[in-house]
């Protein structure tokens, strides 16, 4: 009878405290996985209509350097999401000791070809390559990384023309967001990390959208202090678990770009990757975050691929779709 | 006798106030025009230097199209600064009825001339002109203020090759400090205002610098708790005595970029400048701070004179001097 009661009374408990934690937090997952799967089919759609109206089809070239299994993997990924929406790619594989002439004769290839709209330099490059100077070689209107001198400096001026390609994870963080209604005009937004793939252009580009932009870095002192004043947190620092719950502001929006494997013995693979957000920590207390896998890697694919269809309409005269950020403005 | 004591009795008071005005505030004016000075001797002699071993005279090419009275005082008091260290000075004055192909024109002379090194389009120029697309026009070796894609580029981008020249007011915002010892490193910096000229890339350096910086503007919400966060503030809004004593944290350091004419019945002129910052307040709170006029201004023009001579020095294969933010590591 007592141990019933004990039961019932800890059923109790636990039901209140079930009922106040989400009274309290009902935390939102930012489903990169569906927003990007919604994205390609729009691309898809689009897609279709440039072939009908100019019977042409995007193509994006991807050159690959050596064979970094990681390398080998995203390539791989995105062939897969350009087959989907209708996107014709070509792979140039060079080995591991192709000299930079080789890779800037590959990438004057690409950009004389017709049917390649887009290009993918796939980074890192082999230590011995300059890969400023190959970024540079690439034509800025088939620039799909939005990597060329001209594509960052459009994006980070005001007025003028906008970008003809934005750096794609910082673009699907933002188009993330923005699918999913965050308010970013006038909110504080802290970015951890500087990096130019990353860390600058989502700056930039939630900057653009009026939000008032922290960056930090690794120089940066009492990181967690300036955290906990971000409404929106964008974590990409290449540490695993690194910000905590006690960081964070409650009610804040957390994008984990991070992408960490850690060891793991009760997966098959012995690892199992983790954000450079405490996950469980902060679902306690922010009101909505990316998970890691399904967060903002299917985002950065989908938006390498919504580069290449505007690409495409640029080459053919068509006007090309908002970027996030409402630089549409820019246009 | 009343009246001998009760004079004592004040002028006891007004000791025992500045002292202790100064022992809790001892400001520093941060003096832009000695400052500037000093670097106007440095670039004579490196001028004189680089004729001697290479012949060569540092060209500075001015087009001015209008006849703005402000803009003719800029270039009249950049030309003057050119002469004092021995920059050759070229002017092209258009009417402001000029056509946007009179323009490019006069800029791709400017290009194609050897004696000149640095090219400056006086801004902002008349409206039926497309600004971006002059600025885009000067060759990058000759981009006296660091305004075109390449510059502005390699200026955001970490790693990669320093840019060619460097925003002439940013660069005299961070030479300043450099030059007190400031530390910026880790330290936080927010700076007020995101113009291509003076904001963005202020926080591009400043970053540069290893500062934690937040970039805040006309959307930002709760400006004067972010001001107070602040070991270094930028303020760069265009608003006379905007930034109040009370929002800047004690010992602060301020650069006041700001020129804003307020009227004056005092003056004969009918009125004075002032900057962003409400200085006698703001005096009253931080460590350092820059006068207006007198501080930022005269820093503009020197950077605009090291530009020249930097471009001149990469025009005849000599290192260029270090940039503020010791960009100098991307060399
Ligand atoms: N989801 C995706 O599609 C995607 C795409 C790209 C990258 N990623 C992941 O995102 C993460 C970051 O990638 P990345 O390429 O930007 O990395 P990165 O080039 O290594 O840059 C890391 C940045 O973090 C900064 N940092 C280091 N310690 C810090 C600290 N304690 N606090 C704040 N900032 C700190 C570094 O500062 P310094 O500049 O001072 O060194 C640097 O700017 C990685 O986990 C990567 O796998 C994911
Ligand atoms: N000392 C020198 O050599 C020198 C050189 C250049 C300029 N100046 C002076 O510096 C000042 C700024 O020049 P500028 O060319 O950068 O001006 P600008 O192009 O008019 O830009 C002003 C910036 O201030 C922002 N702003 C407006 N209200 C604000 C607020 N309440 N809080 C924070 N930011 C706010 C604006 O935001 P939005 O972007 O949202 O509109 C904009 O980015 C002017 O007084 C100018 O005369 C001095």
């Amino acid at each position: 009878m007592l141990a019933r009661v004990g039961t019932m009374r800890a059923r109790a408990r636990f039901y209140v405290a079930a009922a106040l934690t989400t009274a309290i937090n009902a935390v939102q997952i930012l489903d990169g996985r569906a927003t990007a799967k919604a994205i390609r089919a729009e691309l898809g759609a689009e897609v279709a209509s440039i072939q009908k109206t100019h019977g042409v089809t995007p193509g994006l070239g991807v050159l690959l350097v050596g064979d970094r299994r990681d390398s080998l993997t995203y390539v791989r990924m995105k062939r897969k999401a350009a087959d989907e929406v209708g996107i014709f790619s070509s792979d140039v594989t060079l080995p591991a000791s192709a000299s930079e002439d080789d890779v800037l004769e590959a990438v004057s290839k690409l950009n004389a070809d017709p049917q390649i709209h887009g290009i993918l330099v796939q980074l890192p490059l082999p230590s011995h390559i300059d890969e400023s100077r190959i970024l540079e070689t690439i034509s800025p209107n088939k620039d799909a990384d939005g990597f060329c001198y001209e594509n960052v400096a459009r994006l980070v001026l005001r007025g003028g023309p906008r970008p003809l390609a934005t750096a794609c994870t910082p673009a699907g963080c933002v188009e993330l967001l923005q699918r999913y209604d965050i308010p970013l005009a006038g909110k504080r937004a802290v970015v951890l990390g500087r990096s130019n793939v990353v860390g600058a252009p989502v700056a930039a580009l939630l900057q653009q959208c009026d939000a008032t932009v922290t960056l930090c870095h690794s120089a940066s002192e009492n990181v967690p202090d300036i955290v906990r004043e971000a409404d929106v947190v964008i974590a990409a620092v290449g540490k695993p678990e690194y910000v905590r719950g006690s960081w964070l502001k409650p009610g804040a929006t957390v994008i984990d770009v991070g992408i960490n494997a850690v060891d793991d013995a009760t997966k098959k693979a012995g690892y199992r990757l983790v954000g450079d957000v405490h996950f469980d920590e902060a679902s306690q207390v922010v009101s909505a975050i990316t998970p890691v896998p399904g967060g903002v890697g299917p985002m950065t694919i989908a938006m390498l691929l919504s580069n290449v269809v505007n690409l495409t309409k640029a080459s053919v005269g068509l006007p090309m779709a908002p970027l996030p950020g409402r630089l549409a403005d820019k246009v």
